[in-house]
């Protein structure tokens, strides 16, 4: 645990509400993010102030469009992308550094959380290409695309419905795929446990699953994989 | 209703245990079926006995080894595959008529399942044939089968696990696709549950799913939709 | 794979919301379809408008208001079914060809999902009969249409609550029948839960389960078994 | 609360294992019953031997063999049914009052529960017929026995797989239909669960759904309400 | 099957709606109900018109606002209670007979489902009693009503959360207990999944249990079961 | 039981509603607690003036705006909290006594719930503390607060998503540990079932788990166990 | 973190197979647990070993027979319940402590669970009365103990089926109930899930809820719940 | 798709039950993994002969005794875990490349899983270590090994009953956790998909979960993170 973590002194109507974790870069390597569901406009003001005060890269993840106009009051410059329900601070990604990481969506009502992950992994510092509509029940779309797979040093997977595309492209490459289920689907898909089931169970060894419609876990996990290997 | 249906007295000790459907071929011109799991060797004795006086064509399905001995007492000549866990008598299937039903497993552990299909479409009437092992997560495997399966008028596809191959065999082909699903997989198949929902969720219309292990049901649906030739 | 699938050059954003599959027709045999649930209207738009521009018959699913409102827009002359959420395009049906497809809806409640896969089937080319109102509550009802269901070449039963339809229908005819859980009833139902299980269950061989409220599957799958008139 | 029903002392060695209900036949009207899965023959001998020295009628359910031997031990003039995994004793039944129980069980399988359930109903006083094998898939079974159903004050019926069977009979009479699901299905029955619910969904009212494998429980219901004889 | 009952040639916009079961009281004894949740305004209109006509006892239940509009155009003189959104026609029950039916409602939340429960035994002809929040939690509330409960030829307990009480009054009386679970409850509770279960696995036999929030059900069965008096 | 508890005679009106328990203060210590999830502001109105008239301390929890309105209505000068959803009359709480109650809300997200059971332990006259935002994803912010956890007489720990923070906390501390599941989460939390479960397999003893957001019952079981002070 | 708490070096066999929390005494004020369930005598024989050569004072719970033998070969001292599963070293309780444990088992088939809950509270150094058989189904049987429940410091009850008994007993104390739901009971009790929902949604609050089965679980929270004795 | 994988042609008896994926290695770069569960021991015998006639890695997963004892037939040199019931051919391990993976059992009755994770990244050519008991009940354990943990490219976290520990270890380091959950634990585990639930909604970011008791699938995600980036 590291003590210089807790130096700073964070204002007592922020300490109701939370308990920043700004030790999170220097112990992880990675951005602070704030879940913003269920959180109420004033405290995501409280807590956007303050890590702007510290100046901390931050991701604000679903934030509907209460909790988004609450944080571009505090930070006017950070990055929007309403579909996604996403905001980072500052706008700019870092330059980006490690491996490839391509993010397929199955079906166009998929790309919501396809792009949250797509977003995520840029912010984090991957470079990312983004395909669409490749589901298998039109195979030859995912395989025109082999050659740009085969390039990646992570992939996430966003299907809903069956989720069988994570499947199908785990058994066609050696990068591990990162499988995120989505809610899509009718009603025997009960809000996305039938494909996340369906990766859970996948045949083909290799595929990472997280959560229904997370496609910042997804887009977090993917960058970790294509980080470059940690220095001996 | 049929009242000639009712004309046959069983004795008494089989209506004790059993009301036969001898109607049946009558009014839906397939055979009767016995289904022997939960039934003791001495009902299964009285039933096969029954059949045997009134000639009626007739499979036995979910037989264990006792049950099994039991119905060889009565129908020493009936057809047997201890595998598949079924019995059909007589042992000789009808000339083959209507289309060609192909049956896939998707890994040779679904195998039981998949014979009982293809018997069961067998002693309906159909020709078949059965490919094996050819899951998604090597998918050049089922490739190698398309002009087969662009000849069958109804597949049959068996799978656990995920239970993708379904929706990417259905992608390919003109014909209903029937989905088993099986018990075969790691602990988040939840006993077939898993391939179930993916099969119930295909991305590719045309799957038509029947329950889980259901060999019988999924060969006696693919007989039924094959009863006429695949249409030009 | 057909190479010639791929000659099409869809402009850039369209390829950045879908990857129509305008090979499907050809590879199946049936059209293409548009899952609208989920996809905005600005998607919508730039997907009739490639398909118009391809001139490929198409089917747009479980289209609320403003989705209808979008294909409407750029494909006027569509056919419309609000309260099936449908859209086809062209509004002609093909010349009815194969059997007859019948449909049954176990109670009113269950009509939006009926009328979802009568439609579907007539755009796929098949004629149809819709029959109201039949459940298994009141025997009778279903029993005064045998000879109807006698001369279908598939039948799709529509039912919410226990789903015991289809296991009766099965019984009585020599047909396949597609059974279509929905959504309707109290609360043990489970959202469509239970006449699903009901189904996959039915003791009577011969019923292909589908998607809770896949008014559309249903009715396509229906098509397919039909596509030869039933046999004798 | 009769302060009488304590007066009676156990022996210590049977007070560390049960509380016997002495006051319920009082209270209730209805003999007392043992649930002995889960209970050491040790227990189950001290149990009888209370019962006995009291004279207390009473049932014992769910008997395995080991059980139902500690049982006969100490009341060897018991009845016992081992299929059912029932013992009552006395062994006579009271004479009958009441309206007549008619028990159908669906299926073959469904067998031991039906007679389970019979037997309670005998115990507690009622007449009873037991119907067998007249499941849904052959419509006409069922309703040959039409005039009988309709003489009962209550019907039971016993039914695994799709449990369509109480919905059907239910829609047929004025009497109340005791609906007990059993475990006997394919994998999707997920032991009961289907079944059982479509009972609680049945779209015919007047059906009164209990536990899955629980003739014991309908029987005794079914006894509750033929209590009086059916009215005109 | 009466052929009678298919006399009355319903008009063809009717037919497209529904399949009026007008045989219902002569085959059961029972009043038509028709369930209006899901149904238009105008297919209710429709129905309730042609029910006018024929001069059919009925209840309407789950009628929403709209839907109770409807009616209430064509049967203005039905009886209506928008809390339980119920309505009968005509408003005037008939001369009660049978046994008195209790209704139990374990806490102030679940009387809309046990007011529903006892408007429908009414319409069937019974006598009733309702008794309000009288859960397990203070245990003294439902023991002072022991001598209403013992008068009874049947009871209805509705209940939420723990779905307890049926347990409790079961083990009091010797009438039948029609438990209806109620979606009221923290999130546990699983919207009635919690008491349905704890319901069906009622300690004490002479439970029948019904659909979650099915007051109308409730109602129906305990009409049926206090059909004739409870015997001395 | 106690008769005195009776001698009050309630207003009909009241009656019809609700039979207030108040008996409970003298039986088990504690304050009535009105749930008014489902209740009407009338029913609301009636059971509060009710209570005023008899000067029983109370709760009201689950209020939303309208209902809080109708309690305020009636007794003005009650405590009212619109985030957690909870009013208290009289609004002092008593003096405060026994051990001290430690709350823990592992994210802001969890606040609501977690003041809902603050505010319930002081009512029920103990001090408590709160904590907040201390999740198991950076572990150092829960061991900052050891001491205070150590000397606690009971803690609470209100978690969503992985629900891991009430193991951790128990395995550091003597005193037991109020485990409280809420529905924050992504889709695979199932409105709290993950939380609930992860809680109640806790690898470490000493963890009592209440129902998924409910705050009144882990403040109200907090205050029980703090009853006495921590042993030394 | 208390760095003396790694002072001792275990053998490498050991570190092999655990990592003994020998600071647990220490930290929590309560002896260490060994899971018997999953590990092998061979790994038993080694933890035993060391804790003994420590004189750490042990439970060793769901211990089967092969497994109780391996504790037993090391430590023959030791103090073991069959029944309950159950190992303790030594095998002399501490001398009582705090307040009265009452452990309520609802039936006998319970009393396994109850006397694994009884054991441990006794090697927590708490006092203890076991009561059993005291089921909902007849009141009178658990409200004749009520001197002694309201004498508890805390009271533990354990129930199977309905599991409705912690409601009734909570509703009557003014002591925490531990709730501990066992897998005894018919099909829908679904292994213990029945009872489990019960609890949780308990309409009397109070109720502490441990997993299912967990004896050890619930005798430890009562335990720790009654370390001081219960307020006057 | 690659032709030369098709060119060796397989004996007839083998292609009845297994369609080898030779071509693997070749386009994902890791062996070939036969699943034994479900396999009888000749179709073994007859796949692990081909698998040596071809040299081709393979790991053979799921194996009991019996089926490990077929494969050793034919290839008596393999490496041979029966705990993990992993054998691997040949034994030898390739030279390790990429970067370290530790493995971390959350108890000792993780073991086995564990250990099937640690060979199979052996097999697939990392450097492994692994942790052992190490639950976060008591958290300074996990601590102790945090230089350890920070020095993996990878690190894979083997826990059943609550699954806490992935959420606490992805909170302290930088590399991608793979977490496995376990069937380890009491009732409401139900069978690891308790641990599954939490692993999915961990609240640190960078968890990337497998299938229950998934050694193998684990293992092998975690060689595939840990290797070095593709080349350029």
């Amino acid at each position: 645990m590291s003590p210089e973590a807790t130096s700073w002194q964070p204002p007592p109507e922020l300490r109701a509400v939370a308990d920043l974790d700004l030790d999170r870069t220097r112990r992880r390597g990675y951005p602070e993010a704030v879940y913003c569901e269920f959180k109420t406009p004033a405290q995501l003001r409280l807590i956007a102030a303050a890590l702007r005060e510290r100046q901390v890269r931050t991701l604000f993840t679903r934030a509907g469009a209460d909790q988004a106009a609450a944080v571009l009051d505090e930070l006017p410059e950070a990055g929007y992308d309403p579909e996604a329900r996403l905001l980072w601070w500052p706008a700019e990604s870092p330059e980006p550094s490690g491996g490839l990481v391509v993010i397929v969506a199955a079906g166009t009502s998929d790309l919501p959380v396809a792009t949250e992950a797509q977003r995520t992994a840029e912010v984090l510092g991957r470079r990312t290409v983004l395909v669409t509509d490749v589901g298998v029940a039109g195979l030859h779309r995912i395989l025109r695309h082999l050659d740009l797979l085969r390039s990646a040093a992570a992939i996430v997977v966003v299907a809903g419905m069956d989720g069988a595309l994570p499947s199908v492209v785990a058994g066609l490459v050696a990068a591990p795929v990162v499988a995120v289920p989505t809610s899509v689907g009718y009603g025997a898909a009960f809000e996305g446990l039938a494909p996340l089931l369906t990766m859970l169970n996948s045949c083909a060894p290799g595929v990472a699953v997280v959560n229904i419609d997370n496609g910042y876990g997804g887009g977090h996990l993917a960058a970790q994989i294509a980080a470059a290997p940690a220095p001996d």
